[in-house]
């Protein structure tokens, strides 16, 4: 993990943060992030129905492929406002774009916040002249922690790579682990890159890539209504754009992959009032999916998530919480294993619990279940449920 | 709610308890319910893939339509025993029905407790000699505390009616509430009644009764290995036996729906840590299904119960979960109330939180959600969500 202060970022990309007393005061809560020139765009969005109007605008400007700004405020999600609320969305949008010299089209609006309250649009207006007055004032970090809400620390992570000869960043911040908030929700991710890459190329990856990183995450099973990954390619590396058929694509491809999981763990280990990271596997399940719906069963049962908090290597609850997914599997052949203890074989105690539960004193565990009963595998990474969770959760908008 | 110790009794039922010392000490944790004649037995039971043998094996001596004597015991699942574990089902039985003089084929076991952990069948032979030496000397009460595992009180009630002229008994008794413990797990519940049921009646009854009353209950959305609800009608109060065609099959089935409601509100009253009790009622979803996806989505919202555990009227939390349950609904038409009051209009708020506030003080909710997308409706009863859960289900084992 890259110390916050040596972030480096892709060329040509500027940052500026605004104090917007949105909700919060003595903080920033309002961010930029514009390129100088516009660039190949992606996005990956919540697929909760309830969906923010920021995102339904968003989705569609980037049906052009294209993007050069983002605006992103914390502290109001501008969900289920109405028709005000698109309203106040597009005006984020033009008036950023107009005081930058940009194109609207170009220009993306993310919220983060309670939902149901109106935007605040006088306080929102002076932030937005505040954020354009001299973007390139303040750093990546500076935008990574203008967007935190209940996070604990800002999440920002880059990577240098070769591209056909031309040196290529990748940067990318992030804010949120699952429902961080009462109403507030969201997880938001911004990728910018100096690559160059093909517009349908950098949309296929961002989905695959978000598929195995982030979508993995799992806090509390909840699912905000603004979640959203973005990415921005300006390719002023100079690098010839990366196709699916380049040599450089899978290099590229592994490279963001990396930086999001980076950020997915980070996101993890802020989970709320979370003393420990899991990564659960489920191996041999019949198909991709039917092991996604087990890892995810046990990734989002509380009586795991307790028991791996107590450090009680309690495997009885991760064989039910597989057996209450409804995947088919031969459910006496299942083994399990705690990093390198194996607790359970053909459905049986191997008595090794005692041994197991001292593994899971440890900070970061690795959770193995083998089905036996396929070839296909997927993990979900999660973390433990403590007290401090029901304090956070419950006292957040009182 | 009856008081425990007026519990009336169907004709020719017996009860007996004994301390089996299975895994509590200094309390009865076996319990025997018979009854002097056969009867007519129906079952449901947990759609968990990974089921405990003694589930599997009261299913198939249930298609007989005919039981008679059930012995359950607490501390001990008996579930992911392997071999050794269904021969100690098996033997179990044999033991009873011999003891008592009556088929091993009409004896049902339930067990219910850790998982993985060999039944202690020296114990559990002592047990069953205690209980079957003098079966009545006990009441339904006694078996009620008997099956009680984090339990903080017995739940039993009872309820009289006149069929065809005849006075009819029904009694249940319950424990637990959805996973109440580490691999403990389970929901038992007891129905006896000196009623005549026809067999293909008793059975699609309880099905019924089970879906529109326990299975609306969830407490941490964990499924047991071994949840079951068992009916023994033995036919003693000499009605003429109840069709779906009988005039009197409705006035049964409403007194069964009434005592398993009631057992299921004292289930969810029980819930680990519990302070409130929560009805979620859907109405206007497409399909029946729809709208307990929804119900479901909402009562299992970690942040929903801690946002009534704080007394926070968080519709955005309730619209976020009907919002990622994946069901179809017009996310602009939402109406949700507390109680009588409505705090979302058109999915926009009514800015009547703080009265909604004071409602979520109260200790019993009703949370109703119009989607205005349809005909039909669902219920589900859950809790809150607090510190004390965490406790219980973190410490439990170790």
């Amino acid at each position: 993990m890259a110390k916050a202060k040596n972030i480096k970022v892709p060329k040509r990309f500027k940052f500026a943060v605004a104090k917007g007393n949105i909700k919060y005061s003595g903080r920033t809560d309002m961010g930029l992030i514009c390129s100088e020139v516009e660039a190949t765009a992606a996005g990956v969005f919540t697929t909760n129905r309830v969906r923010a109007s920021n995102v339904e605008l968003n989705k569609q400007k980037l049906r052009s492929g294209k993007g050069q700004a983002v605006i992103v405020n914390s502290g109001n999600a501008n969900a289920c406002t109405g028709e005000q609320g698109i309203k106040d969305t597009v005006e984020m949008s033009e008036m950023t774009a107009k005081l930058l010299g940009i194109r609207p089209a170009r220009t993306f609006v993310c919220s983060t916040g309670v939902i149901g309250a109106p935007m605040p649009m006088s306080k929102v207006r002076k932030g937005i002249k505040d954020l354009t007055e001299n973007p390139g004032k303040h750093s990546v970090n500076d935008v990574a922690k203008a967007i935190m809400t209940t996070d604990k620390f800002p999440k920002v992570t880059y990577r240098h790579i070769i591209i056909g000869g031309k040196k290529v960043t990748v940067t990318a911040c992030t804010k949120g682990a699952g429902m961080i908030d009462p109403n507030m929700a969201t997880m938001l991710c911004f990728i910018i890159t100096d690559a160059a890459v093909e517009s349908k190329t950098l949309k296929t990856m961002l989905k695959e890539v978000t598929d195995e990183t982030f979508n993995t995450v799992t806090v509390d099973g909840d699912m905000s209504t603004s979640d959203t990954v973005l990415i921005f390619a300006n390719g002023l590396a100079g690098n010839k754009p990366i196709t699916a058929k380049s040599n450089s694509y899978k290099n590229f491809k592994k490279t963001l992959n990396d930086i999001c999981y980076e950020l997915a763990e980070m996101m993890v280990k802020d989970g709320e009032g979370a003393t420990k990271v899991v990564e659960i596997e489920v191996k041999g399940a019949k198909t991709k999916a039917d092991a996604k719906k087990a890892a995810d069963s046990i990734a989002n049962s509380l009586l795991v998530k307790t028991a791996i908090y107590g450090s009680d290597a309690n495997w009885g609850r991760i064989i039910a919480a597989v057996g209450y997914s409804g995947i088919p599997f031969n459910a006496e052949k299942v083994n399990i294993w705690f990093d390198n203890v194996q607790v359970v074989k053909n459905s049986v105690s191997t008595n090794s619990d005692s041994r197991a539960n001292k593994i899971l004193r440890k900070k970061k565990i690795k959770i193995l279940i083998d089905l036996h009963s396929g070839k296909s595998s997927a993990k979900a990474l999660t973390c433990d449920l403590t007290e401090e969770y029901i304090k956070i959760n419950s006292e957040y908008r009182t």
